[in-house]
This record gives structure tokens, sequence and C-alpha cells, in this order.
């Protein structure tokens, strides 16, 4: 008898792979065979990481700080975060809420299974990024999905989470701004979901991940508004350390005890490297650069949502965060996953369809991610130009 | 109303934190207060990272590489292992089937997830590392724990096995050498489990994590006896990276593509800069410290060995790997968490009381950890022979 029998998990059976990753592996063959690829598929800062955090990772080196932290991170590191929701949020948001965790995945790893059991049902947008759903698969439990459209600004508001509310409903996992659409929760939808969640038991689980890139004055934190949120946060996007793998959450006193066993096993510690390099990051030197950096994003977005604007593409009505653009290519084509295969084959551009995302309206929808330079969106436009017969 | 009802998931009400934390804790408060404790409770090889892994560690952070890589790692990491597997054990390992994973923690995960359903019984040793029968508990699945004592070598063996054996059992997780125990599995009982299993249709992953600190002549790779075998990894043990997070696995091939696809998901890839900084560990340069630690261990073990044998511990055959003694406390106490509290508050010695490991004879074992220099050695021996009075 062999193993023929011996089969994976049925819940990975409910798992989507990333488009993306087909998108990119495909962009990388066509670039090895010397075509020119606009990537804006990637959702990564195309910043390498900031010199004062490089020279802090390297002094860490030299001190030989190599070894396990304690699970939910130095003390020092999670001093400054404490610090910075006081000052940047106003609120209070003491050290021993706060775990630092291997990436923004760590915490939803930790979350998903301090939060989830079999069988729940968890409000999830839709679109979304895709992990989020499948996060919620793995658990046994169900992404509860609330289709969002342009006329939501691609956010859940109250009235379709009620409607979408049912007996398994346990929690709503909320991004915010949120990755594919660029959109942000207003302080008052955002207030107004959070009380009603109180009053009906359901935790609230909002993903910061792309705060500080940010286009508006009044970015919320869901602290402020309720400090039994649970937030998972990164030093991925607008700290721009994406590979080395470290991010944070925040729980309600409650539950610190139980994120901590939890962090003890599922990942015993994030990097110590990360961690001390990360210390830097709250230095006025490295404040400066993401800032710099902030403001390059916004031109970039500023220069795209104009151009494809005028290309004919149906654009939010703001794409107030992160460095998306959730585009609807109803004009053009009623099948993103062909729209995409075209830009990349016939136009050398790569771009992700709507289908990564979630269900609803992701046929007529692409993500269009402005990671990369200024030279690279105009030759991006200009090749949109000539592919929607516009030139 | 508040959110007073706001629970945790059910599932964690099993899952146990390690009781080896307490002890840390208590010890770091005894040494505030300016007590010597010799600390033999820790997991973790006291060398910190070898110079020529530094370096490669500092390198890659000038060359600004700080993005994701692919999710299941670096090409040249890969093909390093691949070519390892070859040279060490003899065994054609495909790169294609090894994925980088962040921390022997993260392969776990991605491995309970590709393999584990809700109601599952997964068969494993008591004694064992505490995470495994956690993991299992977190996926809703049950771990059939099944007793090992000295006389077993503290290792499931086939007949055992068969016994434990249930509709439900879906696969048997091994380690080999263990933690607790330090003991092996020999490459016949090894042989005739995986026949066993294959024949049966219950995977088989075997925990590696040791391998290289141990001090027998013939320590099999499960790959050797059976291609499809799932292992898991680590750059932490022997190649002393705890603080980097690194780790890898190695699944069989057709479980390639849904192992890509949980990594993508999971935690998109591991930390660049320790992928790039373990590339090092393949030198020569590297491996000549490694051995030299690994002899250090040795002589620590043989110490020890004779020293605790002398003063009345009992202790299994042989410690054949990782640099732990699981000993047995009868001539002493009944109660091991009482013994580890004695040693610590009266007599400066941090061991780990058998029950952070299972249920089977935790009460009459400690695990005591040779982490620590020759002259901390001596000083725990001497410790622990007034404490006995034997002095």
């Amino acid at each position: 008898m062999s193993q023929q029998f011996l089969k994976p998990s049925s819940l990975l059976s409910k798992v989507s792979p990333f488009r993306v990753m087909t998108v990119m592996k495909r962009a990388d063959e066509l670039e090895q065979q010397g075509r020119k690829i606009v990537h804006m598929e990637v959702g990564e800062p195309d910043f390498s990481t900031a010199q004062p955090i490089i020279d802090a990772g390297k002094a860490a080196l030299d001190k030989g700080l190599t070894q396990y932290t304690s699970a939910p991170g130095i003390t020092a590191l999670r001093d400054c975060l404490s610090k910075q929701y006081k000052e940047k949020y106003g609120v209070d948001v003491d050290r021993e809420r706060i775990l630092i965790t291997p990436g923004a995945s760590g915490g939803l790893t930790l979350l998903a299974n301090l939060l989830v059991n079999p069988g729940d049902g968890i409000l999830i947008g839709d679109p979304a990024y895709p992990c989020v759903r499948n996060f919620i698969q793995l658990m046994a439990a169900e992404p509860q999905l609330v289709p969002v459209g342009l006329e939501e600004n691609f956010q859940p508001n109250l009235e379709l989470l009620k409607q979408h509310r049912n007996s398994a409903s346990k929690g709503i996992w909320l991004a915010s701004p949120n990755n594919p659409t660029g959109t942000i929760l207003e302080r008052s939808e955002l207030e107004s979901i959070c009380n009603w969640a109180k009053s009906n038991g359901l935790h609230v689980l909002v993903d910061e991940i792309y705060h500080g890139l940010h286009y508006v004055d009044d970015l919320p934190c869901a602290l402020e508004i309720d400090q039994t949120c649970f937030i998972v946060n990164s030093f991925s996007k607008y700290y721009g350390m994406t590979g080395w793998r470290l991010g944070w959450i925040v729980v309600p006193e409650q539950f610190i005890e139980q994120a901590n066993i939890l962090a003890q096993n599922l990942y015993i510690s994030a990097s110590s490297i990360a961690q001390y390099a990360a210390l830097a990051a709250f230095t006025e030197e490295a404040s400066k650069i993401f800032e710099e950096r902030r403001d390059s994003f916004r031109q970039r977005r500023d220069y795209l949502m104009e151009a494809l604007s005028e290309l004919g593409f149906g654009l939010s009505r703001n794409i107030e965060g992160a460095f998306y653009i959730y585009a609807d290519i109803s004009n053009f084509s009623d099948d993103s996953e062909e729209f995409c295969h075209d830009m990349l084959e016939n136009h050398g551009l790569a771009i992700t369809p709507g289908t990564d995302f979630g269900d609803f309206e992701a046929k007529k929808h692409v993500r269009i991610a402005f990671t990369t330079d200024m030279e690279n969106l105009h030759l991006a436009v200009s090749r949109l130009r000539s592919a929607l017969g516009k030139s």
C-alpha cells in the first residue's frame, strides 16, 4: 500500500492562492526575456529600509543581540509604541497590552487563535486583503462577506453589518486604510460600528497596518473610540521594514495573559534583531525619512488619480491611505483577470485582478499599486493610454 | 451593556502556559535582588550567533536586502539545504520541497494547518515539547498522548503507537533528538514506525531541530527512511540563530503547492536578513565553530551525566542529542514542581518541572538544560549536592 490516500487538511480547499503571485511570476519571466515591465502589482514600498534602522540593526548584531526575547517583545520597543499611541492619538495604551509580533501576519495568526472558534462567523468587507478570509477559513470558521462598492467607499457600514450579521457572527474584522481600496473608515462610522458591536457582544479587530501612510487629516485609531478593540499593526509599510517581519498587536487588558500564552506557543518571540533595529524608527531622523516617503506616495497618488480618471477608470471618492487604487474597469472590460493578463502580456504592465480580494464586483475591478517611482508611473499611464486606444 | 461577555476562543482553555516561563521570571527577580542563579531552565544555546553569520547579516543590511522574499524562501538557501541533505544523509531532496520558515514555530504552524482537521487525532509521545500538543489543540484536534518512560528511552515505539491508535488517528508527530529527554529514535525503530504509518495512511511528522547537536554516530534523518515524511528543522539550535527566527520544513512532492499557498497566507516570507545571513552557516569557517560548540555540549553532557548519576538522579540510557537531561527525582521527591521551586528559592538553581512536558510521570522528572558553561555546571552540581544533603 502507498500513501496516496494521505491528504491535506480539508480546510485548505477553501484557501485560495494569490493571483498576484502568478502575475509576479509571469512578470519575472517576461523580464528574463528582456521585456521592460512596470510593476504595479506589488504590495510593498519600493524604498528599502531607512538608514537609521539599518544602522541600528547592524549595531544589534555587533552587540550579539541574537537571542530569543520575551514572547511579547522587548520593553523598550513596547514603550515606544505606547508613547506613540499617546502622542499621535491621545490614547493611553499600557505597554502590557502591546505584543510585538513576527509581522502583521504573526499578529493576525495570534488574534485568530485568540478569538475564533470553529463554526464562528466573522463579518468582513468584500473586497479585503485575501489573507484575512483565509485565516478565518483555516480556523474552520466562516468569513461572512459584506459586499461593499464605490457607493460605500469600499468600507462596511453599520446598516450593511446589521444585514449580514446572523446568530453565528462573533466578530467584525475591519481594515483602515484598506488594502486593496486605499479607503479609510470615517470616525463617525467607526464609532457607530464599535457601539453596535459592543452592545451585541461582537469583537472588533481593526487592521491599521497602513496607518501613517494616509493622506487625510483625521485618521482615527480604533482605540480612540473603543479600548476593547483588537488592533493589528506593522513595521512593514509606513516604517518600510517588510523583509524584517515585524508587527504588533494591541489587546484589551483582560486578554493580555492569553495573548502571551499564545505568543509563547505560536512563535516564541519576534526577531530580536528586527526589534532592536525598530527602536530607531522612533528617532527624529527616521521620522523625517518616513514623512518624505509619505509625500512621495501622495504625489504618486495625485498623479495617478487624475490620469486614471481621465482614461476612463472608475475611482473611489478618495484614496485616503495606503498605496493602492482599486479601479473600476467597466468601461474597458467585464473580466479583470483577462484585462490584467492582456495588460501584462501585451503592454508590459503588471496589475492585480480584483478577484484576489473577494467576489463582489471583483471582475470589474483591478488593484493598481503605486509602489514604483514617478518615471515608471508615467510609463504606465502612457502604456495604458495606448492599450485603451486613447493615444 | 459592556463587553464583559467577550470571550477568548474556547480552544485556549486546553493550551497551557509554560512553567519554564514562570521559573525564568522568578529567577530574574531573584537576580535583581542580588542572588546568583544558575540557569539550567533555558532551551537556548548560551553561545551567541557565530561571527560569519553576524557578518553576513550586516552585509545583507548594507546591500539593502530588506524586502519580502518569495514565500518559500531564497533559492540559494534552499539549495544549501538540498545539498546538505545529499551530503550528510545521502538523500535527494529537491529544492522545491524545502520551504524556509520563520523559526521552527512557523514551520509547525504551517504543517499543522496543512495536515490537521478539527477532530483529528495526532499520536505524540508524552513527554514532549509542549508547543506540539498545544498546536494540535489549537487546530481543534486531539493530541493522543503515548506515555513513554525510561524503559522506552522516552521515545514512542511501534507497539505503543499501535496500542494508542484509534479511528480518529491521522498522524504521528515524533522528535529526534527529543526535547525534554535528549533521546533519539533508533534507525530500526523509525523504519518500523514509518512502514506501519505508510500502510495505515497516517502522516509522519518528525521534529529534527536538534539534528547536528547529537553525540552518536548514527542519527538518521527520517527522509532517509521515507521520503513522504514531513520534517521540521531550524537554524536556532545547532546553527545558534535563535533570535533570528529561522527554520525550514520539508514536504513530500504532492504537498508543495499547498504548502506554498499556506506560506503566503500565514507569514508571507521568513526574514530576508536572516535568510541571507544563514547562507554563511554553510561555510567551512562556520562549520568549524558549530563543531567546537557541539564538543562543548558533549563535554558538559558527559560531566553532568556522571555527576547527576552519582547524586542519585535516574537518567536515560543515554543522552544522545540536544542539550537536555530528563532526570528522575524519585529518590528525593514525588513532586517535581515543588522540587524545582525549592531548588530555585533555596539553592539558586533554575530547572524545569516535568509537568511542562506532559502528564506521564511528570511529577517525578525535571528537565536540566546544559545551556551554561562548565563553571556554572560545577556550581550547579555543588549546589545540588548540598541541597540533597550529599555534601
